[in-house]
């Protein structure tokens, strides 16, 4: 069982998967770019070589783990979490611990072998994007989650795996990261001083001042954060207030769908197929019930981080928490804004 | 004039280096590791290719910027904060700049092209300590400064240079990073409620469970810490009560310098030569006159904090600031503690 074990100083937690232990040679070597890749686990044809599915988008007449689906859940053959157990709590002298109960899944996006998120149609990205809602509905069911967090890891110096073929990931969390909260608590502080929601003033002052916008649609804007920490960071924000993912509606999932294919489609083009991390923010689970969250239906914004993955985070990042981003967000937002992509062309290695 | 923003939502300032604008084009290929070096402008005889030296351990009939040196302190030459200038403190709509003043400076520890601080003499890292002091003594006069902070960063997968010459880095900073406070605060918390140091019962713990400790000495320990966030993470603590790396007399720092070759050497041997960063964590600049934390020489102890850099973080740990550490702190200890080093050996590449 991985342990959750909590930092005493600062408060942060960590997943420690103590069943490899007395494996620390494998640290002493690191793989780079993996083979080419003749017999990937997540095309379509090959659904026993994963484990057996949590979900898929197929027609009713297709049985589970057979061909014909058009998205797949699978949970994590390797996950940081584990679904099954109880969520005991302990402390150890000074330390706090806690069971690695949580639940990690893949969602694959395709049943080709396509490999950038942004080589797939619109219409594909809104189906990956309804099943995130549909797993973070049901993940929420689970009285011992907090938090779900859906995010991907888009080439090697992202923190993606051999495979190659597009897929992101949901992890549940018994606890609320320490980072959500941040976000959470920096929202509400605002809120309550101002009477407005910081990132609607965001968007608001980005929309007037034109210089880190990249793409203004019906529903959505891509900007360059004012604060970006790394090259080429983009945030997509709904323009609506709402500080829940999952309330979005066909319309808008659509919506989104197209901004993400413009925004990836910019990066993959513009960056000649950069690794990249994305992460949605958005509210953490039965917020209404949380006394503490009360007011987050009007001072929290979901929105999705995406971050390319071109510089290294060395020491001074890690000793400060400050991070030192070497082009600023003005002018990466005007070279994004001057790639052109055509909507139905596709610019990845396949 | 690079830029310090503020992100209005977490807090976290980002150094945003401006003058660069106009060059994105860089980040699109990544350099791997660097070719090997006949010319390293880091050796004595080629003072000439560096900045002018700030500062160096040298005979006083020997001049400044000239072979004879033992430990040199010179300019970055791409400084990611600037000495000269104003902090001018301003508003844009809802965000937060200050100039981007600081210092940035590069400790060359050694006068030969030695690659690994392990390889160099318990000796020379005693003087290379007395020179981190010497320089933050300096630096804490100019009122402009919060913080210092000594790092290092080893290797290319830590940040490293293409030129391996062994160095370190000091970069004083305008604010008080976010991580910084982070610690501090938690300490103080911890002060409030048992009226003991954190750092002092952790220490405590740590020799009588025995299992995450690496190497105890007169002066020092060093344990794999409890909540590790990469495997064989390694901290160094002084064993006596002290907020201040700068307080150490000449005993201490030739104790710590001893616990520092001993620590370097196993990781070098152990792990085949890893990239590696460490992170001196220290009281802020003037704590005496800060009201805020006048509790700190009692509540915070200073320390050093070794992050092997084996693994890769990826979007979950960005999302979340949860890590994952998939090898446990006690296999760690216990790999570290077998490694057998002899402290009159070499075992880097040179």
């Amino acid at each position: 069982m991985p342990e959750l074990r909590k930092d005493p100083i600062i408060g942060r937690w960590v997943i420690i998967a103590t069943e490899r232990a007395g494996r620390p040679d494998q640290f002493t070597t690191r793989p780079h770019e993996g083979p080419p890749e003749n017999d990937c686990p997540f095309c379509a044809g090959r659904e026993s070589q994963t484990s057996p599915e949590i979900y898929a988008v197929r027609p009713a007449n297709t049985p589970a783990n057979t061909p014909g689906w058009e998205v797949r859940v699978v949970p994590s053959i390797a996950p940081f979490l584990r679904i099954e157990g109880e969520l005991e709590r302990r402390g150890k002298g000074l330390y706090d611990i806690m069971n690695g109960i949580g639940a990690h899944e893949i969602v694959i996006e395709s049943n080709k072998h396509v490999v950038n998120m942004a080589d797939l149609s619109e219409e594909q990205i809104a189906r990956v994007i309804a099943v995130y809602i549909e797993r973070m509905r049901d993940l929420e069911k689970d009285t011992r989650f907090k938090y779900v967090l859906v995010f991907k890891n888009q080439g090697w110096s992202a923190g993606g795996g051999r495979v190659k073929h597009s897929r992101s990931q949901l992890i549940a969390t018994p606890v609320n990261p320490k980072r959500v909260k941040e976000e959470l608590v920096g929202a509400r502080h605002y809120y309550e001083y101002h009477d407005r929601c910081i990132f609607c003033d965001l968007i608001k002052q980005e929309l007037e001042v034109g210089d880190r916008l990249i793409l203004d649609s019906d529903g959505f804007i891509a900007v360059a954060p004012f604060a970006a920490r790394f090259p080429f960071e983009v945030w997509i924000l709904p323009k609506k207030h709402s500080c829940d993912f999952t309330s979005m509606d066909a319309g808008m999932r659509l919506s989104l769908s197209s901004m993400m294919k413009k925004v990836l489609s910019k990066l993959e083009k513009g960056l000649n197929d950069p690794p990249y991390n994305y992460i949605l923010h958005t509210a953490p689970f039965r917020r209404a019930k949380a006394g503490y969250w009360k007011s987050i239906d009007y001072d929290y914004h979901w929105h999705i981080e995406i971050m390319p993955r071109l510089t290294r985070v060395a020491g001074f990042e890690w000793g400060t928490g400050f991070y030192i981003c070497p082009l600023s967000p003005e002018s990466a937002a005007k070279f994004l804004r001057e790639v052109e992509v055509n909507e139905d062309a596709s610019y990845g290695t396949k």
